[in-house]
């Protein structure tokens, strides 16, 4: 089986890359190639029972999209996005490479004629303030952000395209990833990572919010539990309605820190000091909290069990199973 | 004060000259010149208190959208669009017209730079079946058609241009349009015009779906008002969520041949004939009936008092008062 991997050179491409490996098939096929696209040369994982073929680009360059898909791969995970951050600042990068990448795409996929599954990452910022208490599958978009707007016009052309089989599309709706493994970054969301990741590493955290606030969260591990599984899902049985809210935990700071020292004890835990940060406070206020997601569970996509387990995935697949103490 | 009018060729651009003609200014102020850009040649007016200009061209060529907002207008309807049967069968024309000439658009307003205000009209083709009933505001947009999916992702993008400062605009969802004046078309939902319009005129009619078939609808008196009252409307009071479902009446075909018999008499009532027709009992059937809209009405869009009215308004405005008998 050939896989195209948009945006491969990212977190999620790495892991999904690792996950590929060790299950060395994917829908009951052996995985021959992977190809990794990404506008930064991803790195190649090494070990791996597949050959791996990287190409540095930019997916809404004229011509790129039909270039990756012209040995007509069977399954196609489209990763490549601007951030949230940066599609706000920078207004023409964000449509250029978020909406008219992902048309892009989806249009070398039509030519291609060979009808892949395309599994769509796509994010809770669809939605936007004010919200019902939780979220419900059939909630409708307003997105407060670019990103969000691009994000659901990619999900409508994804619905369309696959609606006249053009593609077999499934979007998914990812949480926040926690703990989010590497360095720290300047998302505004990277506390949720940062408050955790630092002190099992030894290092001290600040958190800019308050304990109650709450946030829908998955560890990397579930995301690349959802990336196969839409990959291998049957398009029939989810109908017309392609796009998915993926199945997160609703946890708040307080529920996050109770989690760190019941896994990591009090000398990890005792790390992290608040220090509130109006702006961010401001930003978080206006996200998403807490989502009532029926349809993927029901579909066979399967949360993290709870917050300790995603702490203990971080310390499996992060620090070799080593707590800084 | 400069207007322009995209599509401006079609009926409900007719009906809206008209308006602005009887009226002489908009929201307070004198109209100076009008703008009818269409594919086919619009019909100049006569005795109208402005100037008109006519474009026949296509939005969707290269630089046409900036040409149309070179004098920036302070008021842009934005009409044009290819039809919902046109853009299924037609994939490209209808992605080139409804979802490139709209972005087209969105981005000769940014570029010009004078954030006037645009009136964008949807469409309930945004929803797609399964409905709840009624259909509330919060509902998801998962169109089962293109243009409904182009037409969706239009909002998207009016409202984040909005939300950015670029345009000031308004994206109203029009109910279908009844009694639509002048001959039969081709549409699927012609007949919820012709089974009054036909009779009206002296001619019988044929229905092809059942009495209890239900459908969402206003007059060309109304929806004229809907565009109007949109170009006047605050932006302020309307915040962040820029599209909104208009008011209708949800009247079923019994509902609506009880009024025309009420209003035009047997006579008149007596030339439907009931003769159902798979194919669009079919297709009607995935068409949302009923809409519980009440941020329009809150915002001042006013719907049709009732179908006596609707049927009234037509013989007042298309038959001279004169129903054939």
């Amino acid at each position: 089986m050939d896989i195209l991997i948009t945006g491969g050179g990212g977190m999620i491409g790495r892991k999904l890359v690792e996950r590929l490996a060790r299950d060395g098939t994917l829908n009951g096929e052996p995985v021959t190639r992977v190809i990794l696209q990404d506008v930064v040369e991803p790195q190649v994982p090494q070990d791996v029972p597949f050959t791996v073929q990287t190409r540095t680009t930019d997916l809404a360059d004229a011509g790129e999209a039909e270039a990756l898909v012209e040995n007509r791969p069977q399954v196609i995970f489209h990763l490549a996005a601007i951030v949230s951050g940066e599609a706000e600042t920078d207004f023409d990068k964000g449509y250029r490479v978020n909406m008219t990448g992902t048309w892009n795409l989806l249009e070398a996929i039509r030519a291609a004629g060979n009808v892949p599954r395309l599994v769509f990452t796509s994010s809770i910022a669809v939605y936007g303030a004010p919200f019902p208490e939780p979220i419900d599958d059939a909630f409708f978009h307003q997105p407060l952000t670019s990103y969000g707007a691009q994000k659901a016009c990619g999900e409508l052309l994804m619905a369309d395209y696959t609606r006249k089989g053009f593609v077999d599309g499934i979007g998914i709706r990812l949480p926040t990833i926690c703990i989010r493994p590497g360095k720290p970054n300047k998302a505004a969301s990277g506390f949720f990572s940062g408050i955790l990741r630092e002190p099992l590493a030894g290092i001290e955290a600040v958190c800019p919010v308050d304990e109650t606030v709450r946030h829908w969260v998955a560890s990397p591990r579930a995301a690349t539990g959802f990336l196969v599984h839409a990959a291998e899902l049957d398009g029939e049985t989810v109908g017309p309605r392609r796009n998915l809210t993926m199945p997160g935990l609703c946890v708040s700071i307080r529920d996050m820190l109770d989690s760190l020292r019941r896994v990591a004890g009090d000398t990890v835990a005792d790390r992290v000091r608040f220090e509130p940060d109006p702006f961010i406070v401001k930003i978080v206020s206006g996200w998403p909290q807490n989502f009532e997601a029926t349809r993927a569970p029901d579909l066979g996509f399967t949360a993290d069990s709870d917050f300790d387990a995603i702490i203990r995935s971080h310390i499996e697949d992060e620090l070799g199973g080593v707590i800084a103490d």
